[in-house]
């Protein structure tokens, strides 16, 4: 290594930083992409949401970029120990974000199956259920900059609550298609979103466990998936 | 370093060999898994499902492992350049196996959720489907092994078939569900399974870019996710 210890460290710190920027990015992406396909899906705005599906690619870009930062800052810095596993469990978080992003695009991806006019009535049970992941997402990110880990075990906690709410929305939908057949095409799609609501809060305990791991060392028992 | 470079190579490529079997053999966890999860399915066996929904938890054991493994590799051996992008590559593979092996244990969780007996027609539609999948996570964990780019690219060009197949049975159960609607809860267990094995092979997917970049440098366009 040529620069002194001191050095070293510094740009590490720095590169670090920057990666952790990086990821903020594509975390905040992710959050406007779910708060976006929520808006076309009650909006049924089919146009929107195929701009939408195209952007996801840049979130796509973003974490092949995080991937290469962390190559070239594991070379160049050669971190050890702690630091190393933070370049590590940044890698993760990156990977989780675009994931949160693909689910995003799948809402969006439902729009077009919707019927353009007439009243959904169960289409007013989602908004709400999105805003608890979207709060998951939000808060876990702000765990993963403050390196928080009692921010970080609050998110995993709030899970259970998504889960139940998705439980709750499965057996609604479930009786209007009983109701009447002519609602089972759109209450299947609603279905689909709700369960990606749903995995959007699994995601963000993902995020959250790797972000309580970066911070203490130890793992968050109870895990959702 | 204390070792002269030969030593460190070979250091090297004994622990990324290590590291390769881990990763195999998370994989073939993850093939048992959905086997056995549709065999559960198509029986109908409750008990058996319940005990593979456990069983996962071997698999998050697993790349847990990997992941400590990957950090130890890192910090004993300084990989650089087209070995450090080998080992970051198989920490990714070890995701996508635990996420493959969840969505085996979400197939099993479903299971209960199915009547104990009589016939559920649409219930002979989804093997087929499981054998695609299957045999593209088969494939590519062959690939990875292999550090075939080619395999990996055929593995990718399958995903189709596989997305057809998932629209097809989509549309079949939306019919019977519209038929009868007795059908609609076992028709909408059927829909999540079919799902989760369309996502399998997104995973599959996944691993198979992940081993093409790995091999070549190069990205794979036209990506599924």
């Amino acid at each position: 290594m040529e620069q002194t210890q001191g050095h070293t460290l510094k740009a590490f710190d720095r590169d670090m930083a920057e990666l952790r920027e990086l990821i903020t990015d594509m975390g905040s992406f992710a959050e406007a992409a779910i708060t976006e396909a929520m808006r076309c899906l009650v909006e049924r705005d089919a146009a929107a949401a195929a701009e939408l599906v195209e952007a996801d690619v840049q979130l796509d870009d973003l974490e092949a970029e995080a991937e290469r930062r962390v190559v070239q800052l594991i070379a160049l810095r050669a971190p050890m120990a702690d630091d190393l596993r933070d370049v590590i469990a940044a890698l993760k978080i990156a990977g989780e974000c675009e994931r949160i992003g693909d689910y995003a695009k799948n809402i969006a991806r439902r729009v077009r199956r919707l019927p353009k006019k007439g009243e959904i009535e169960p289409l007013s049970l989602l908004p709400e259920m999105a805003r608890i992941a979207l709060s998951m997402v939000h808060d876990v990110l702000a765990a993963f900059v403050g390196r928080d880990a009692e921010g970080a075990k609050t998110v995993c906690a709030r899970d259970d609550a998504l889960d139940d709410f998705y439980e709750s929305i499965f057996r609604t939908l479930l009786t209007y298609m009983m109701e009447n057949s002519q609602n089972i095409g759109a209450s299947t799609t609603l279905l689909f979103v709700a369960k990606n609501l749903e995995r959007i809060g699994d995601h963000a305990t993902n995020i959250a466990e790797t972000v309580y791991f970066a911070a203490t060392g130890e793992r968050l028992v109870d895990s959702v998936n």
